[in-house]
């Protein structure tokens, strides 16, 4: 009896871990191959690049090569260049480096998948910035702060006695997109993070991901010398705190030698730092470079700092930092989110960017959609972080894009690198939505080549994503006709116009115009512009940031408000400062707006803002009509997951559009204009409506979704 | 201390007292004048008449007459003229009888406020029906069976000995758009209702109605004489159930000598009838008839009855009641309702109507919006009635309307009656949604001349209904520019048009092309075509009427189906049995059709059906928008009123949708076409849905309306 009972349990169980299997992510389209790939050197990395050639290169032999020489030197470790040989017979793969070659050879795989190889191959290629580093919100117990696709992939109960076979996969994702760092644990850090039994741990995580040229860095939280350590003391100029954090670091780079570093958030939202002790950033971020700089690692310090006060909360990252230019250790970066806020659909370019000239500043990006619609809303997010590395900061003239003054181009440090939150989860499909895998691609590629346009970017992703074949057969599953060319002229093209197009719907729906942080407390999802928590911090209420009265809306930024337009420099400062050319779709960031305003497009500011939240539901429904007419091209579970996830997302868009239309309605009196969709809601009715989540649940299904017929579950 | 309570109670009291008033119905615009009215003769009835002038009359002075000769006889007491006198001094208003008198004062009145005053006036009006009844679904607890305005007006436990205001004003309403009689409870009767207890406060009611020329009507329990009167059986047949209904019939009229006689639902739906021993509906209704005979009173013997079994509902009706025609009493009226099964959407008309030559035949109307949102929706049911009353039986060749066979033209059946269920309830505004209000006055306006348009009704009910003036003053509430015309060039055309379209659009939305009953089981809210109920009777469910299959949907009544068109006479047989010729707005009535099969539009069914349900949801999002338009010329309760529930009936309007294309497209494996609007709702969702209301339950907000964001209250 017992054995057939183990016999039911283990059938049980290998069909659980059937069920989990992880979904292959952007190396959906490979063929199995068998192709001639000559390496000449032996290296587990080498033998990475070679095996993924050998099972999916389709065309002629592939030599790798590792080579010195100016050109090499020039491209560095990681940079590569594949050419055709002058007889045509082979293609030849060379870097300076094994990440070079490992590269280089995803870079030829991708080619493939999108079609783009040309005859004679001539290419060269090397990183936009250095570090290019994954930051994952993962706590110790499981859960993934901001995390909307199931629970932590690191099983640290597990570790490091069990690896799970996920470790690898997610190594290779990252090395085929060129990401070669990853922050395992959440900035807001436990102490035993770094105690000898998780540094275990670690250590067995690096290990598998070292052949595939990932760094692992942990967050740590600036109290370890005491709640750790035992020691009476944090204070960065304390001898025996300083004592402490070298020993931790000697202990560190003995079990893992080519551990990255250290990732910070101090004095940041309650946790602690150097200031508790009367220091300064600088203080507390040199005594940790201090402590890293004999093994070659680096501090990630923070500049997302804010505290309640009277100061606008846009302006504090800036008045904090900008003093201590130059105050840093050679080996500290100051990781600087790419607005000056938290991560909004639409914000201005952080001002410190470019601000900073003695100190390395990187980019900080968030990949997890904390305010973009969780794992439920389609939204493609390198148009926004395009459009962040794009801005231009003036601060050495015309052409000081925020790329250029974080890249090394235009300031001479060192160090350079760009960061990104995870959006990376259990979940079979990685990121919740499978279109949010896209997002994490996208990272990884502009942080390898920020000049790629996002419908480069989308393009490669689809192509590598979706099969192009047996949609013929479908035909009938959709109202458009088909012929064999339709995955290039039906599927792409409608496909990448949707990616495209999804940011600026979910700033249509959620808060146009410069509006900023309107969401529900904690959680972060859904529309709450009414928010009114008893005793909370008044910068984490939306009625801080939209300022609606019956005069107008929004956020008085300029030189007669905050003055917040004087950390950017002229001529943006004039900008911006200035409504009439302020742009349009930052004007509430800056200004509080007349409802009455007349709009470039002849509206008041009332009636656009109203045409905008209905553009936005127009859009979201337009999304619908799309994939539905892509049917034939998509598998059926993904079909269906995306399907079910944009009804979600039309029912948000619509509920945001009501929610904030009604709400602001109370302030503005004046009607909606007659011609668009109107509200389905009832103000009163969402005022008093509570999603049951808190910030750190990320298991839930259609969560904000189920716009049932009625209130009754 | 207990006197300041009773004051604080008190003046909550009165606050209480004053929240409950009831609204003015279509009396709304009257404004006070001092007309001269002359009348020289007096009684209850030409007092009210008089004083209704007086209180309300703008013009020249109105002279009342009871007046003998030719022309008054054939126009009967009910009838009347209006005429200008020669010197043009005074207005003359004429009738045989008091009856004549009150509803020309309401005439008269009513021209007066839609503004079709012509000099000089000759008017001549005798009804269409000699009797013109509301049936009172009303239970003696007070709840009110498909009641969705609150609970019955009727005070049971308060009668006979307080009289609420609502009485007079309920008699006042009916009497101004020509109702002559009430049946005060519910179909399914209780025996009590016949009790001495009882009687004395349907006295009571009388007593109160009879100045308004309003005769009151019970329904019975057929199982009375043995349920209430203690004997052995209710059997027709038996002398001792004679002598008892004989004598029943005595007390009621010495208590109330203008009664108007019994409703009877018998052997329908589990309710007792002279089938249960042995005999015939036409024993039943004789029995009553000879009891009710010697003081003039009828019996209205419902026709709605179906068994559960082999044959088809539709069927059962005429195949239970063709024997009987001719072996009915003279006083005793069949009352059939207007389609075969009940109170649907859409239905083809009952083929009893012009079948039964023999026999009195009247129709029942359904004002109470059982099957059409309850009071949620705005649906305007004049068209719907007029389709009934206009469709052609060609039972004495062409032109043998369903009107003309009932209104006494075609058969010369003294008795002459129309019925229909009231939607009033002890709400504050009477009918639940203010709209509602237009079918209750509509049903009054067709009974008396069925040869009103829906159209004249709907201005007829929207002039007296919504004031005419300051809504210049209100102009900034609506995006549309106003001017002194505006009233009569934007609102009434506008909320006419919606008023017309409202009842195709439910169609549309609900079950277009002749699909009907798809709703959620008893309660009969919302969609539930996939509803499965162990045990119920098979004529209960959704499927027993879609019958969707992979071939397509629809019941086939054709003559190779339940050949339910033969009960039609020729021409019309052959039309509904053709596919080809059936009318596309019953073709799913009379049709079981491929999803294939091409629609006059060039459309298939499929497609059809998706744009059909597609554009009620336009529809509905239409009625928003024209709602928004008018503000200005509405008081805010009743626009906030109606705002809220049109948003309530786009949110129901995308369920209906949602739920039968994402269910019927389970059978058809076809798409919905690609430019209509997707769904928002997954089906597996949906069908785990159910509101938690029941067949009586009548006073609930926002059912089947709360699309919050969530399933979560």
């Amino acid at each position: 009896m017992k054995k057939y009972l183990a016999l039911l349990i283990g059938s049980f169980l290998s069909l659980a871990l059937k069920a989990e299997k992880t979904d292959s992510l952007w190396f959906r389209n490979y063929t199995p191959q068998k192709a001639e790939v000559i390496c000449k050197k032996h290296s587990p990395t080498l033998t990475i690049a070679a095996s993924e050639l050998r099972k999916a290169w389709q065309g002629i032999p592939v030599e790798l090569r590792l080579q010195k020489g100016k050109e090499y030197k020039e491209l560095g470790q990681e940079g590569f260049t594949i050419r055709t040989s002058a007889d045509d017979q082979k293609i030849v793969l060379s870097s300076m480096g094994e990440e070079g070659i490992l590269y280089g050879a995803y870079h030829l795989l991708r080619l493939q998948q999108t079609g783009e190889l040309t005859s004679p191959l001539d290419i060269k290629e090397s990183p936009s910035y250095k570090i290019r580093i994954l930051n994952h919100w993962d706590n110790l117990d499981g859960t993934v702060e901001r995390g909307y696709a199931g629970h932590s992939i690191w099983q640290w109960d597990k570790l490091p006695d069990v690896l799970s076979p996920r470790y690898t996969e997610y190594a290779r994702a990252n090395a085929s997109i060129g990401i070669n760092a990853t922050v395992l644990n959440n900035v807001n850090a436990s102490p035993q993070m770094l105690s000898t039994e998780y540094l275990q741990k670690v250590k067995a995580l690096a290990e598998v991901f070292r052949p595939y040229k990932i760094k692992v860095y942990l967050s740590i939280n600036f109290s370890s010398p005491a709640e750790l350590g035992g020691l009476p003391t944090s204070d960065p100029l304390d001898a025996a705190v300083r004592c402490w954090w070298k020993k931790k670091a000697d202990e560190i780079y003995k079990l893992i030698p080519d551990f990255g570093g250290f990732l910070v958030k101090a004095n940041s939202e309650g946790l602690p730092g150097p200031q508790d002790f009367g220091r300064t950033h600088a203080d507390g971020a040199n005594m940790l470079a201090d402590a890293l700089k004999p093994h070659g690692g680096i501090v990630m310090w923070r500049a997302f700092v804010y505290s309640p006060g009277d100061s606008d909360r846009a302006k504090q990252a800036y008045q904090e930092f900008m003093p201590l230019d130059g105050q840093f250790r050679e080996n500290v970066i100051i990781q600087v989110k790419n607005g000056p806020i938290d991560f909004q659909p639409r914000e201005p370019f952080s001002p410190l960017f470019g601000a900073m000239k003695k100190t390395a500043v990187m980019p900080e990006f968030q990949i997890t959609q904390e305010y973009l619609g969780f794992a439920n809303h389609l939204v493609y997010l390198a148009p926004l972080w395009k459009e962040c590395l794009e801005s231009d900061t003036y601060q050495q003239g015309k052409g000081s894009t925020v790329a250029r003054v974080t890249d090394g181009s235009i300031y001479p440090h060192q160090l350079t690198a760009i960061a990104a939150v995870a959006n990376i989860g259990d979940d079979a499909n990685w990121c919740g939505h499978p279109f949010a895998q896209a997002n994490w691609y996208s990272f990884g590629r502009l942080a390898w080549n920020h000049e790629l346009t996002s419908a480069q970017i989308a393009d490669e992703w689809i192509s590598q994503t979706f099969p192009k074949k047996d949609f013929l057969s479908k035909e009938k599953e959709t109202c458009v006709p088909l012929n064999a060319d339709s995955w290039k002229t039906l599927f792409l093209p409608r496909v990448r116009t949707m990616m495209l197009e999804s940011r600026e719907a979910a700033v249509d729906y959620m808060m146009p115009l410069g509006l900023h942080h309107q969401f529900a407390f904690g959680h972060h999802y859904g529309p709450q512009p009414w928010c009114d928590v008893p005793g909370a911090r008044a910068d984490w209420l939306p009625k801080y940031y939209h300022k609606a009265d019956s005069a107008g809306i929004g956020f008085d930024r300029s030189s007669t408000g905050s003055n917040a337009v004087s950390q950017y420099q002229s001529p943006l400062c004039e900008e911006f400062d200035d409504v009439a050319t302020c742009p349009e779709n930052l004007l509430l960031w800056f200004h509080h707006v007349s409802w009455n305003y007349k709009m470039k497009s002849g509206r008041t500011l009332w009636d656009e803002l109203c045409y905008t939240y209905d553009r936005g539901v127009q859009e979201a429904r337009s999304f619908q009509k799309t994939w539905d007419m892509v049917k034939p091209f998509v598998d059926k579970a993904r079909f269906d997951d995306v399907q079910r996830r944009l009804k979600i997302q039309t029912r948000d868009a619509v509920w945001w559009k009501d929610a904030c239309l009604l709400y602001f309605q109370q302030f503005s009196r004046r009607p909606i204009p007659c011609d668009i969709e109107r509200p389905i809601h009832d103000l009163d009715r969402l005022e008093k409506y509570h999603l049951k989540i808190t910030n750190y649940e990320n298991a839930f299904e259609g969560v904000g979704g189920q716009l049932l017929p009625s209130g009754h579950p």
